[in-house]
């Protein structure tokens, strides 16, 4: 129960605290998360009013610190003494609720920083989403705080809850029990749509935050300190956009080496067509980058609010997996074949069943049953078989986890085989080391024994393929941590480089103005880097062109050089398979004719004439680099030529590479099989790929002035890779952070 | 009521309509569905039992015909009298429903068809799955049932159950109320889970039937009976496999005309790989068939037990749409993205709210409403705000549906928003002409305002997702009865053919025991049906070859000729580009060395000597025929080439095709953009790609003995199509029907 301070009580300990308190900056997220005091500015008495019902959770919740009420309009509420404002409180409190008008919450925030107060939650709205006056406030507050350290969760939140502690700071409409979970959501609709829906459950939270417009504590804060706090054993997060990439990667990170993070990441749809001038560009959608990001950082994205909720059951109820391997154990053909489809279809694998374990269940089992898995028990098998089966089932080395499902018939009660199955799982409502899921299909008669399961804390779900999501959830968790361990090494990609000479072409063309390279340089950023390019001289006229064509060696291709032009092949600017250089001349004739006559604006600045590939065999690939707003530079990879859009066969990932991390990218690829060798081709020089990708992670990090680089295509054979056309575009004005 | 038909009773209807039974063979389904009178063949009294379980179900649902109970071991069960036997019986049952022991099931359906029954409901188990001893018995089951056209439900089934009549001859859990959906499924477990789950929800159904192993009565039966009968309006099914494709997809053609036909067909895993020797054969895997022949016939498919729930509700509780626009109302923003994000990635639309709209919403919300759509209510909005939204949204005419959210806040009571929602839609719980699909999200709160749309019979899901996708059901129906105008009339596909000169070519192949046509023969048989091929000779040896190569007009494409060689540049049996006769001699030699050593036991047949198509800007397609063992001759098109199965870029569609359904299906591919000219390309000539589509599919039904037929690459440029490599086995033992 918490202790409410009153105006005449003694208790000045808040006042010993403000002196080491004022000497604290960043870290005083345990005021907020682990408070002793709190004070709930704009406590109020009207009925459903934020104020109410907030003052409603603070004291209902069984927090044991001292609770503070302000209003300058009241003396009591509900009975309790009431302070006028901050300067009258009789203690510190480390942390304020403030649910004030918005005009009022910069003053408050500025005397709460005067007095050492650690944290304030601000859940009043009316900032950021008010345009320019909304936001001018903000600063205010933000001005008034930062100074002396003081942290701000919100604006426009619904609060924060610590149920191990009895901390509800919030206006949610229900508290839920303490568990291991963490939630942390930019929208508190989701946070009061999942509290509502896991409270039936019995699902409890170790930390719920509503981190509203996130001013100041954001997902990176949150998840640095979640990261070192025992009580929370996994953590999930709805996100709607990130703000510090870099510093959000960088906590993810830490706090997927140690427990499961989760993502519902919304908003696919709302970034809209950008505007792209590569094939990288176009093809890195900012949707895409997240998915590359959550993935590199070790988390687990979600796609939808059940695969969420389906999630935080199993996070809930199942321990981490030893192996990939299901048993499925069904009272019905039917569900036993979907639950099958599903897991075959998300990549999970059926256990074999050992044939000791067959020789087991041939002596309790009708004669028809399946004899492998799914394990069909029959429909009229009675109750008893479940918990027959499932104890079995404990003891096959062969499945890493059981999945038991009942569709309801008439002869025997559901409930009674929910109930022989919790029996046959031990005290602990799990089968350690093999994970329990259940799937009890309906709802009148299947209701209330997926109730019996909740409260024996067994992982249920209402159909077979979501029961077999909760199983895949944990499945991939495990291989995301494998895939954490394989990159966490890359600190240095080993590169030789000559990024002097990168630099000074970057310089030269910035201080010229000119946004795109000359085609001779972009053979040279690539060269100074690693990557092989073909031959090339360019030439202002036809008769130039010729001149360099007889300084190369043949077969040529000719190709138009224009500011104005972003692909040659589209405006009739490219011809191949020239053999001497009068045909070069008189191609290259025709090709300024042409383009003169379709496309009279553009600026033609000359033609380059390159030798041409000869490797008939080559897979034509693409290798690419974009910077996406949010996330920075982003490294693409696919199956290459002028269709590469439609082909749609490309995977991402955020520099630096390793070249085992390349290899994981190009895995994610259809064009990565045919590189393995296909139809009689030998297998494509892999890790000269790989080297490519790397590099281009290098030439990313190194020259941040890099805003778009594309190589397509990266001729790809048995004898290595060839960059046949690139284009680099440089710009000023570009913002970007190394992800670290 | 259902009256008890006691043995010293006088009602002798059943006599006088067993002469009239006795005539009628197929259409006894009216007997099964509409009985005058039941019996229960096999009634007990032993608790859980399925023959009490049967009787129970059978008295309490309000049958109001006669009921007769037969068992020879009892005179009275549940003070009930019995006949010792069928021939016992006063009257003739219209029904039987047999749940005695398998081995007794024969004698008494024939004593059932002597009587004049019109259909038998076999719930006992173990016929078909007990191997040979149960399948010699359900033979003796169906042989003495078919003269007399006794119709068989099952075996190995839940039952029958039709509400409006009070007829359940089932051993069902729970008896469903009237209403017009008709689930039909091979599970019994899928039926029973079902009915579980939508017993709460107030979901009626006009039918259920469990089919069981439908040894006699199947989908297309069952469909043909229920396209007729108007309290059926809509159809679900569950699905493992199918028999009698041709009936099916007739039957499900005719069903889908007037009413939405809904599938789940599960099984997509456990066909397993087949040994398939053409590309075609690979990529028109079993489960895409299914795709393609539920597509044709307008069905919609489902992928999950979840899916299926919703479209059930779905179909429950909305009308069909006029239009795809979806407007969302929410009173948080998150539930709303989520909710958005599902919309577009499933295809749908959002609508754009008219001036007028926003015009009113603009009087009646807070100024930072979104002013637009998802329309935000913010979360502090009182109840009434959602039936005023609602009410605004029923006069725009720019939405066709509309989506209303609510995340539990503790401001506002859910159950108390749920009533303001319902009231605004007037008293029959829809606005027509708009639907109204609704998610109240959490369970603790949410469930109880769930439970008031559902007895105001208003569209309820737990997730936006899944009211989204109950949304898109709706959409996607729209689009296939579209899709079944035009598909309707493809009776003449109109394509001129030298049907004897292919007919010939088959017979002398099958006569020889040749499996694959001869190339010349493969060139014969597709220009006889208007497919252009390149022009090519065969030879026996290198100096053939030379001679083969100067009757023609170079470059050359020398190949292997092998019986034994399925894909011909995986062993080095293409050579592209010679110019001379003597450079084909040369490589003919180097060609039969190589193979000799490296396929020392493939025989060598000679060699293919054709001219090389100089077509540069074409696109290399692939277009085939696979016979499908349920569905028969399927027509795949694709993205082609030697890495065809890599790209995975194809589309399947069953013969007979018009043009237009040809475009259809190319329209389902990515390289169908491509084909509308790429980069500066000309659009490739889109009639002549789709009349080689339509010519194969003539092929596939002119000539059954065709199994397999590959034409990659198919070359196709803005000039036309030619097939520039092409293979066709033929086979003897091909059992086809052609799908009428």
């Amino acid at each position: 129960m918490n202790r409410v301070h009153r105006p005449d009580g003694n208790h000045h300990s808040g006042f010993t605290r403000l002196r080491y308190a004022a000497g604290v900056t960043h870290a005083n997220l345990d005021g907020l998360f682990n408070p002793r005091s709190v004070a709930l500015i704009g406590a109020s008495e009207r009925t459903h009013s934020v104020g109410v019902v907030t003052l409603d959770n603070l004291r209902s919740a069984g927090f044991g610190g001292e609770l503070f009420l302000v209003n300058p309009r009241h003396a009591l509420i509900e009975g309790l003494p009431v302070y006028p404002d901050v300067r009258s409180l009789p203690a510190t409190p480390d942390l304020a609720i403030i649910a004030t008008p918005a005009d009022q919450v910069a003053g408050i925030v500025a005397d709460l920083a005067a007095c050492g107060t650690k944290a304030a939650v601000i859940i009043t709205a009316g900032f950021g989403e008010l345009g320019a006056a909304g936001t001018a406030l903000q600063q205010q507050v933000l001005a008034a705080a930062k100074p002396a350290g003081l942290r701000i969760v919100g604006p426009n939140c619904i609060g924060v809850i610590v149920p191990a502690i009895g901390l509800n700071a919030s206006f949610a409409q229900v508290m839920p029990p303490a568990g291991d979970i963490a939630f942390l959501s930019q929208s508190g609709a989701m946070v009061t749509a999942v509290l509502d829906w896991a409270q039936p459950r019995g699902i409890g939270f170790s930390h719920i935050v509503s981190l509203g417009d996130m001013a100041d504590v954001d997902f990176a804060d949150t998840l640095a300190y979640l990261t070192g706090e025992p009580t929370c054993r996994a953590i999930v997060l709805y996100v709607e956009g990130i703000s510090n990439a870099p510093a959000f990667l960088a906590a993810a990170r830490r706090a997927a080496r140690t427990k499961p993070l989760l993502a519902l990441k919304v908003g696919r749809q709302a970034e809209g067509a950008r505007v792209a001038r590569s094939h990288t560009g176009a093809l890195a959608g900012s949707d895409l980058v997240y998915d590359a990001a959550f993935r590199r950082a070790g988390m687990l994205r979600v796609d939808s609010l059940s695969e969420l909720c389906d999630t935080l059951e199993t996070l809930a109820f199942t321990d981490s997996l030893a192996g990939d391997r299901l048993a499925i154990v069904t009272n019905g053909g039917g569900p036993g074949v979907v639950a099958t489809d599903a897991l075959i279809a998300a990549g999970g694998t059926l256990a074999e069943l050992s044939p000791g374990t067959i020789a087991k269940l041939d002596a309790i089992l009708p004669t028809c049953w399946s004899r492998g898995n799914p394990i069909d028990l029959l429909g009229d098998t009675p109750a008893r078989g479940y918990g027959d089966v499932v104890k079995i089932l404990r003891a096959d080395d062969a499945c890493d986890a059981v999945l038991v499902l009942n569709s309801p018939t008439a002869t025997t009660d559901p409930s009674e085989a929910a109930r022989a199955t919790i029996d046959a799982l031990g005290p602990n409502g799990r089968v350690l080391p093999r994970n329990v899921f259940t799937a009890w299909l309906g709802e009148e008669l299947a209701a209330p024994a997926r109730r019996l399961f909740r409260q024996a804390r067994v992982a249920t779900y209402e159909t077979p393929e979501d029961a077999v999501q909760g199983f895949i959830g944990r499945v991939r968790y495990r291989h995301q941590q494998l895939l954490l361990d394989a990159s966490a090494s890359v600190t240095d990609d080993g590169l030789a480089r000559e990024a002097a000479t990168v630099r000074a072409i970057i310089q030269r063309a910035l201080a010229a103005d000119r946004e795109w390279l000359e085609a001779e340089d972009v053979s040279t950023v690539l060269a100074a880097y690693g990557i092989p390019t073909v031959r090339s001289r360019t030439a202002e006229d036809p008769d130039g062109a010729a001149q360099a064509a007889s300084l190369l060696t043949g077969p040529f291709a000719l190709k138009i050089r224009s500011r104005d032009i972003t692909h040659k092949s589209d405006v009739g600017g490219v011809v191949l398979n020239l053999r001497e250089p009068d045909e070069v001349r008189a191609a290259a004739l025709a090709m300024r004719a042409r383009i003169a006559s379709t496309q009279p604006n553009a600026r033609i600045d000359g033609f380059l004439i390159q030798e041409m590939a000869v490797r008939p065999h080559a897979l034509e690939l693409i290798a690419g680099l974009s910077v996406d707003r949010v996330f920075g530079p982003v490294v693409l990879f696919g199956h290459g030529g002028t269709a590469v859009e439609l082909i749609g066969d490309t995977s991402l990932e955020l520099p630096p590479l390793s070249a085992e991390l390349a290899k994981a990218q190009m895995a994610r690829t259809r064009v990565w099989r045919l590189l393995q060798g296909y139809r009689g081709a030998p297998p494509a020089a892999i890790d000269a790929i790989a080297g490519v990708l790397v590099a281009i992670g290098a030439l990313a990090l190194d020259h941040p002035a890099i805003g778009e680089l594309d190589v397509n295509p990266l001729l790809a054979d048995a004898a290595g890779v060839l960059a046949v056309d690139a284009r680099i575009r440089v710009t000023n004005d570009q913002v970007r952070s190394a992800i670290l």
